[in-house]
């Protein structure tokens, strides 16, 4: 059994939670729940588990804890006989990995600098620094972010190309956030939005906040 | 023929001049230099080859880039029969990916936030904006990196545990800011120190900044 601490819906989470079940990997995993709100995942007994004090963290049968999604994402998908979600040859390989990176930088973590730093965030107890001057440029730059994945996405059905992949899955948890902190996508970046009309036909798109199951308990 | 664009002497360059001596491909490589200090990496012809604007870039044989230190040392890793710097096991994988993205977060992308924001850094043409008071956040937040990784490394002998790997590597092109923006490492990091010294023994990372080959040219 596998053990996911995580928040049923945070963005990070959405990212794992929608990999574990585009590789059906669900009966696999338990669920413990760590409350953003309340900050328990800046506790020590969190930071235990994962220094930097993010969700989600694996947890797998060995003990052995593991942080960053693109980590799990990794683990998880070489389970299986083919990797389905991180790239086969070389060249995919590379390209998910280097747009799943471009996804956070440009969009996703900026988005959450902005939360963090330039809105009332997780609120006074958990948000003891802000630096909101920070925190606006980051919401330019994930707005600049969304217009050139624009561009690639009029270009190419997937953000990394031909199939879908992590770094797909990277830029819904971008509009998961983006969604949380009401920051309005431009109407007018068309292949940007059909791509997300796409992605929200995928059933691991459309339950990843209600698939914790009855075994979930408070860390 | 790959084409490596970068810097000689760049932090993140580093990381992947020394991947590439690791896995012996020095001889299918060709370096292009892309002048930091003019902010060649900042205008629109090499933006065009990586919309973050940032060094390294790899160019592989169907004319695709591949930014991000962690994509070009995938590709570089998946060439050969098996994985030398990024994991076999499914387990070691998600290690190695969480542990060298821990670098980054906590140590090597911190120093340099504070190179860009709190110092002169690449100089006031390239430094269009500079926020002072995160810059130095972000200082300190390596120094506190270099306490969590010194803790890491008294207990293995590697970053993610056993065996070298791409996350000791993210390790040294963070000495290698450190030292550029003259971040002194406290001298009571012994473990953290006594591993450094054990890693400059390593050929690949003795000699990445002259490795550079006759074809090297001005992007």
């Amino acid at each position: 059994m596998l053990t996911i601490f995580d928040w049923y819906n945070g963005p990070y989470p959405a990212r794992v939670r929608i990999a574990v079940q585009e590789l059906n990997l669900l009966d696999q995993v338990r669920f413990v729940s760590v409350d953003l709100w309340k900050g328990e995942h800046k506790k020590p007994e969190f930071l235990a588990k994962n220094y930097s004090g993010t969700l989600p963290v694996l947890q797998i049968e060995d003990g052995t804890y593991i942080a960053e999604c693109t980590a799990i994402t990794m683990y998880l998908d070489s389970l299986g006989p083919t990797p389905l979600l991180t790239g086969v040859t070389p060249r995919d390989k590379g390209v998910i990995h280097m747009m799943n990176k471009r996804v956070e930088i440009e969009f996703l973590d900026a988005i959450s600098v902005y939360f963090h730093h330039a809105t009332p965030g997780l609120g006074p107890d958990v948000e003891h620094y802000q630096n909101r001057e920070w925190g606006l440029r980051m919401r330019d730059k994930a707005l600049r972010g969304a217009h050139y994945f624009n561009e690639v996405l009029k270009a190419q059905p997937y953000v990394a190309g031909d199939t879908f992949s992590m770094a797909d899955i990277a830029l819904i948890g971008g509009f998961v956030f983006a969604n949380i902190v009401k920051l309005e996508i431009p109407a007018e970046l068309t292949a940007l939005h059909t791509w997300h009309a796409r992605m929200l036909e995928r059933r691991s798109v459309q339950n990843w906040e209600t698939i914790s199951n009855p075994v979930s308990a408070s860390v």
